[in-house]
């Protein structure tokens, strides 16, 4: 394969966003809410008990505005076993309280834009756990699928592979001054589904998103090349907040 | 972080459009008509005392023609209280006759391309006021969201920003032949939703806004890199016409 | 304002499309039906009382093909009006066998590129009386949203005006070669909704539509300039073809 | 009117696409069959009488895939015809086993790209002949709406009238060559529908759709011009098959 | 026909996507969802001996992510057979579980890109058996259309013919790099559906999938020319995975 298109690729991943339907919710007897919460309290910990085995992890927020009520990120090492969450989620007696909304295939991806030759960047295990990891619990998440464009003389994929990497460089350069404000997990989801790339971003401060993705969109790999899909953003829910939400 | 992309954030907004479900209400009992609305009105004051604590805004108004019927427009601290407002109306008895339309997640922004250097602008009390506004109760509102082009030769964020800078202060000139008649607040959206920025226009007399929206296309800014969302346009809610909507 | 922003508005307007839902309608009783379509006579009723006070006006058309099956185009001086006109027709019994299909809001406009200098044209009772018409009752309608567009070299708005004027003016001869064939309302939506301009045209052969929207597309205002949005069709509904449509 | 506006014009069509409601027809008893059934029956004989007339035509096949079931397709002298034919079906017991899914509303066009000068067209037996043609009984149909593109320097209304026609001339060699394969008719749109025409293939051999209209997107008006919506590909339903379908 | 339009044609291919409608299965009497289960393995059963005789084939997966949940792709001498298996399966006990997602239509197709002058293809077993194939049963699916760009000067169908064949010559050598890894099923959708083409990937690791899609897009016929639909990916279903699906 040539150079260009390496990639390093660690667990597949499933954004899973699903609204409440909150006529059938508000209309439910407590004792069905009751079991539909269970249900769900049920599966989470599930979840996280993969994660706490180290073989998955699990996002979960809230979603700001109309595009969705919760947002599910899943990371897993197989699509059947995306496939199977999602099934015991729709086999469940909370999904009847849900609508589907978006969803979003990806494998968690590092580029080779950045690596130093000679290495064998598998047994990096910093590499390692970037491609498998554990999903921060921050108060925030902001996620978004993105194209690199190819519109005539705006061509990503036309560019010689020098110049695309002095630009990839010049990019993660802006992320790296947020380091410790925002961590950024990138998935490619070429082959999966409809967006080259999902962006992933969690923060305690959410202005940190914009003030990120503004600056970054003046870098010419945005300004030039980059093209956006819809933007989802979020509160994380913990336990309590799960609770009030459904009070 | 480049200068060119630093602005002032002020309060987070959620514009919140629904539509009612004429049929069910027009299906309901008075009984049950009387509860929807005295638990809508009961928000709405609540929503009310936060104003006037200064903690937050409300703008209520109808909207005109199918796309929507109602638009509330909430200002708050955070993406959590935003969230947490969703959730009340949501859970709300008035919630049943509706159905969500559209939102829009942003944050009220100024920009510094007007700033003069060497001032702390967050030291100005007037750009304070503007950054946590108290929503006007004019006639009528006009919201709609946009983007800065970045198509070929007419890409807004390829541009230096001395030019850039020239061209906004141009285009505020038009805004400011308004002044009195539209009052105008932008709120960025970079990172939390589908466009760049929201615009929001209030004003007592609606034809202001087509005067101001169509003398601004001929604009630079807006003819070559102004991309537009969709516009929604409504009329004040006030106790009064919101009884008569639903009488 | 600019010279070339201005124009000369009237009345306000709402295109205003409905589908029938055949499926209540055919299951419902002959008492309910007569119900429904009597508050709909009675609507009608109100709307051409307004009308021959000459505060606004009425045209009413079925829809040709599936994409709405009534069009009510409303003038009125106000956009509360137009929202209580909506909120009338929304709590009658006939909405319930109705679904919203397509609204548009917009505002009669006669544009500046035409009037000779130095002329109040509101002084002028013709240019008036196109300002706040009487729609005509024509056999058919056509209805569809533009824009100008600005797409790189193709910006409408980035031209001078004089080259505008003179563009124009050829564009407006053909239309003048359609006179007593082909009744044209022009109305703007700068700020109102999704498009630039509603256009509506009357006439009494359909075939006119065609002939007169198909030549206007190799006039450069429109090859070069013009983009659209979806068109309407209809056939006039008279008290008779309205009761048969029903039957 | 100008030359290059020319066309001449037939019977008005309209394409109507349904689905069946499968899961109503399912649990329908064997009466409400038998009834909505013979309902169908009753209107496609009542069509077949106006065909036999000469006052219309109707083509009537199954659609492969989810995008419809059914395509009717109808010509009549005037919109109001297929506006009844449409509220016929509407108020039948068959169509509550329907939905919507698609209209096309446009007219049977012959263009003047290739008529010789100095010839009134419509003394031209054959020519009224295609104006208003009775529809084949062909195995297969094939519909799908197109415009020529208005796109920059590919701007098909930008071109001089010489070159339309020579670029035309050779296009219509190909479909020449598929005679006796491939029966095409054009009709015109604009002004009635979203796109500027709508193209109805019919052949026996379903291969030769694909055939035909790859053939011609290497033609240049295609090739540079040509911009397709949605294409329909069904199957005729005779008597047996359109009993076979509702078994 | 031209040398350029030239394709290979084998067997009529039916994408038909559905989701589950959980809530109707979730709330079915165990006697329902067994009678539903059996007449879906019924239906496969059929498909499956049409698979045996070589009259036919079917590749049957579930999907990640909400776009679906089950992908049938059937392939078939005739359109008319397609139709049949949509409506046998529309008239099963177990359609009334399921809702219709995507579907798409086309025809097993091979370029002429390849072949060797001065020979009759058809006479080839290996490319019969490729017009005519047996799907196979990998661990995993992808489906996605696909156009060939005719944006200005980025217009495949103004290629000269020589041009075009070097190009798809190198795009292939990209795609038997992977052979053994992925097997990929080229069909034709010109006159059929929405899009030029349907690519059917077949391969044990999924990985294998983005690996592909992803170089090739950098190969000037996708980079400068590709313009690609939703992706859908898919994990095969077995006996055993399909009663665990709907346990």
């Amino acid at each position: 394969m040539s150079e260009a298109a390496q990639t390093l690729d660690g667990w597949y991943v499933l954004h899973d966003l699903r609204s409440i339907d909150w006529q059938a919710w508000n209309a439910a007897l407590p004792s069905e809410k009751d079991q539909a919460l269970s249900e769900l309290t049920s599966l989470v910990s599930d979840w996280r008990a993969v994660e706490e085995r180290k073989e998955g992890s699990l996002a979960l927020y809230s979603v700001v505005g109309q595009k969705a009520d919760l947002i599910f990120m899943h990371l897993r090492e197989t699509l059947e076993e995306l496939n199977a969450i999602e099934n015991a989620f729709n086999r469940s007696g909370f999904a009847r309280f849900t609508r589907k909304e978006y969803s979003y295939v990806s494998v968690v991806e590092l580029s080779n834009y950045m690596s130093p030759p000679g290495v064998d960047p598998l047994q990096v295990p910093e590499i390692v756990a970037r491609l498998k990891p554990t999903l921060p619990r921050s108060n925030h998440i902001c996620f978004y699928p993105m194209n690199k464009k190819r519109d005539l003389q705006d061509n990503w994929y036309m560019l010689p592979m020098e110049e695309r990497k002095t630009l990839m460089r010049s990019h993660g350069m802006i992320g790296r001054g947020y380091a410790g404000k925002v961590k950024q997990i990138i998935s490619g989801s070429v082959g999966f589904d409809d967006w080259e790339w999902g962006v992933t971003l969690f923060a305690d401060d959410a202005l940190q998103f914009k003030k990120l993705v503004y600056e970054m969109r003046f870098d010419e790999v945005s300004a030039r090349y980059g093209e956006f899909g819809a933007f989802y953003v979020g509160n994380l829910l913990t336990e309590q907040s799960l609770s009030e939400l459904f009070k």
